[in-house]
């Protein structure tokens, strides 16, 4: 078992930090929201004053921050995590941010002698709390190696995906894909509606052929034809449009950087963006089927 | 075991028919290629000098053919078949064709005393050959009772979609959503690539991921990654590009006549079209994925 | 002058006959509305009690019909007029519908001896009361030369497509750039709006540099930028939302059948179809700035 | 008469520079590139060793360079232009770069006394040697009166769209309505010829209805439909198809930042982007017509 720092307790970092403890690690937290400090506190994880601090004598450090500025503020500079840490510590960042940015981080840890790689995850609070991430990995293979049996405390599925910034390159890529998907789905969903069929009907029907999908088999937007998804609950929790939104941002940035052509995530990340400035950015990212449908399950 | 005739042997009907016979039916078969009557023929079933000849005696009545004009030529006006079937004959269409023109014919049928069925399939050459389409159905309940029995001589999934018309709209509905999932398959993949990710590498993450969908599980369009695909050889044979775009044009127009917003699917019926305009009309439609990276698999 | 008879008085077949009376043709009149027949009637035409009465006589037949369905139960048919105009007739029809049903009812016309042109309007309401509408032709050279000093009593521009259908497709095309025009001025005026800019000084950026269009010249979305267009009277009359959208369909069936990528198109068409689906059928055109901008000049 | 100092002597900065020597200004001129410098030279610019010494004694700088990144090396940063020029100092930049750049290079010239104004330019390689360049300006209205004199020396319309980075938001929107511009008025002429259209003819039509835009007016993207322009030689010279893809790309950066839906914008982007990636990224933009028709005007 390691001593781990942990540093960011939102909604996915929380309950991320609360399965390590499970899983037995000796775990000191850092957060600027105390309550959430508290919590983790409350399950038996050490805290500091600082995320410097927190970060004494860890043997792996461990951050799940909301944007790229964050985990440079974090790491980076005269008064960042890196200047502080002994070498041969490990620096995991879950958190979803640009590529480069990425390896930006890699590179200033690689010249402290520290071992770092990018995990985004895949799966969501659901997932967070279940233990059941899927984590997608970027960096050298021996470090990916010491990360996994730390990783598998938390999550289910750990994937390498290549070097330095491959696991934000493969998590963008992955979310543009859900995000076309979801949409697509939705569209086809109200086209059949439309035309009278049952969209229960009609999702049994697709799930089993060739527009099988992600969607499909556990988030269907549809409200009323699948229990316990957000979209029958009134799109409340999930995945927020918001949150989407700002993975298609990433989409756009990257494609920009590299002069690749993405017209489907791009129209993808267009329809949210409208659907978000119709007043729902707070909604689970399967009400985009409400942009199809404005009744849709009512 | 029912008397059946069969018209219209091209690459899907010629299959389903031989199935027909390997499951004891007697078959009696029709089309205007000589060759593909001989090979049935060769295989043990009868033949005629007419559609209307075939038909004669017949308990069911299955056409698969290129498209609505063919099947309207087939049933309707004065020397159609409907007009010869005698009362209570069962009378299937596995056509891919406008859910209008479904019940027209239906609706022919029915004032004949007929009872019609529109079922058109999923799955393909392959699946046509292997016995395990998937037929989905469009009409009355007690009909749909009467065709599964034939049907599964040809297909392992039989699904009633709701009444007359409504097998086409949900097969409509279903290759839209497949157009979507392997466009943007293809465009997440090309992105990871151009970010010097592994397509199977990346492949792997997505299909276990929220990007999970068919593409992914048994039809990666990147060659190489995926053994017996179309991509793996070139981009040969399957469901081509031409036939994907006749699909969409379908889809097209039942969004005109239902009003229905299909951003999506548009996008990918355009995609496929500017990729059949640069000559890539009669290769497999995952070699969408070169429209987005020239050299893909090279 | 030329003995006329009219058909259809709608929104704009009713100013179109006026402005024939006013340029000194003498004009009988048919519509399905009594209340449409009288106003032109109180202006000086004859009518008759169906539309066959009111073309016997003709030295040309005028339709302004809404739909293509109408055109064919007008001209086609035992009972069409086609079947009682005298040989040598002139027979216009400005009517927006597929150029294949013009070429039909063209067509119908030659085997009868008389001389058909398409020849839908551009210019909306506002064209056909102020009699400037531009003609856009399709049709023999001759026939062109008949019709031009008619279609001049009633517009300003009259253009000579090409052969039969021609008119219907010029106009098809016009009405897809003009849908992609209005889209992408509307995305444009937004996206500076939400950068801070006046909308009226973007405009007038745009007018006099590479993003001129007609919509920045005489249709300008944003409310308030321009007097007396529909975005300064809460997008009441104008151009509706619908009638765009039908036009869009028709661009659909188009592509489809010539097998055309018009992904602009096609994206325009859906955001129209979207908003559509919000409530705003009946607003004009330009109000597709809504859906950038919820509270466009508010 | 002023004495200015111009950076950056490319296809766009030389003739300007030139401009402002005709117009009777004492012009001391700086490039990387030592054949840009002597043409300069050869027509009465001064140079000097660097950028830093080419600004001694200015009264107005002014910089036209490839991107932001170029702008902030100039300018930004201890040896930057910025800390070495003395107050009250005109600066001016032309490059098009983010408006978020342009307003770091304007609060760092404040600190220090100094009066930046962003003036991108809209017009082209053939506007910068003509002299009537479209110059739209970001900054206070007094440095926008000063500004303005010497800007006349190199265009005809001035345009002052508001504060700092609003010339930069000028020219992003405009450059992406052009963007749509040129891809929709391809895409309807396409489909016109596909019709049977003739493509000169059915400009004509457009360019006087309502389908009118600055493609169909000055830039025809048909073969053989206008002389002089790209299309006719070619697509040869003009505004390349890679830099109307940089152009795109900061229209993508900036609806990311401001949560802006810009799905017509994005959608010509990747149009354009496809097109660059099948090998005609060095091709002037209008060639866009030949995704829609690979043999346009053969």
């Amino acid at each position: 078992m390691a001593k781990i720092t942990f540093i960011g307790l939102g909604n996915m970092g929380g309950p991320m930090a609360a399965n390590l403890l499970k899983a037995g690690h000796q775990v000191t937290v850092f957060d600027l929201s105390q309550a959430a400090v508290e919590a983790l506190v409350a399950d038996g994880a050490r805290t500091a004053g600082s995320a410097r601090d927190a970060a004494v004598g860890a043997e792996c450090v461990i951050t799940m921050l909301p944007a790229g500025q964050h985990v440079e503020a974090v790491y980076l500079g005269e008064d960042g995590l890196l200047a502080a840490l002994p070498q041969g510590t490990l620096v995991i960042d879950s958190s979803t941010i640009a590529p480069e940015t990425a390896r930006d981080v890699a590179e200033a840890a690689r010249a402290r002698g520290l071992a770092f790689m990018d995990a985004p995850v895949s799966g969501g609070v659901g997932g967070a709390r279940a233990g059941t991430l899927t984590f997608i990995c970027g960096g050298e293979a021996d470090t990916f190696e010491r990360v996994r049996p730390i990783l598998e405390g938390m999550g289910k599925n750990i994937f390498h995906a290549g070097p330095h910034g491959s696991g934000q390159v493969a998590k963008i890529c992955n979310n543009m894909l859900l995000a076309i998907l979801m949409t697509g789905t939705s569209e086809a969903l109200a086209l059949g509606v439309r035309n009278g069929l049952d969209p229960a009907v009609l999702s049994e029907i697709m799930k089993q052929s060739s527009g099988g999908n992600w969607a499909l088999n556990v988030y269907n937007p549809w409200p009323g034809v699948m229990d316990g998804v957000p979209a029958s609950r009134g799109y409340e929790g999930g995945f927020l449009v918001k949150l989407m939104a700002k993975d298609l941002g990433l989409a756009f940035d990257n494609a920009v950087r590299n002069q690749a052509a993405i017209p489907m995530g791009s129209l993808a990340r267009n329809l949210f963006q409208l659907h978000a400035g119709q007043g729902n950015e707070d909604l689970d990212f399967s009400s985009i089927q409400r942009l199809y449908h404005p009744d849709a399950g009512a």
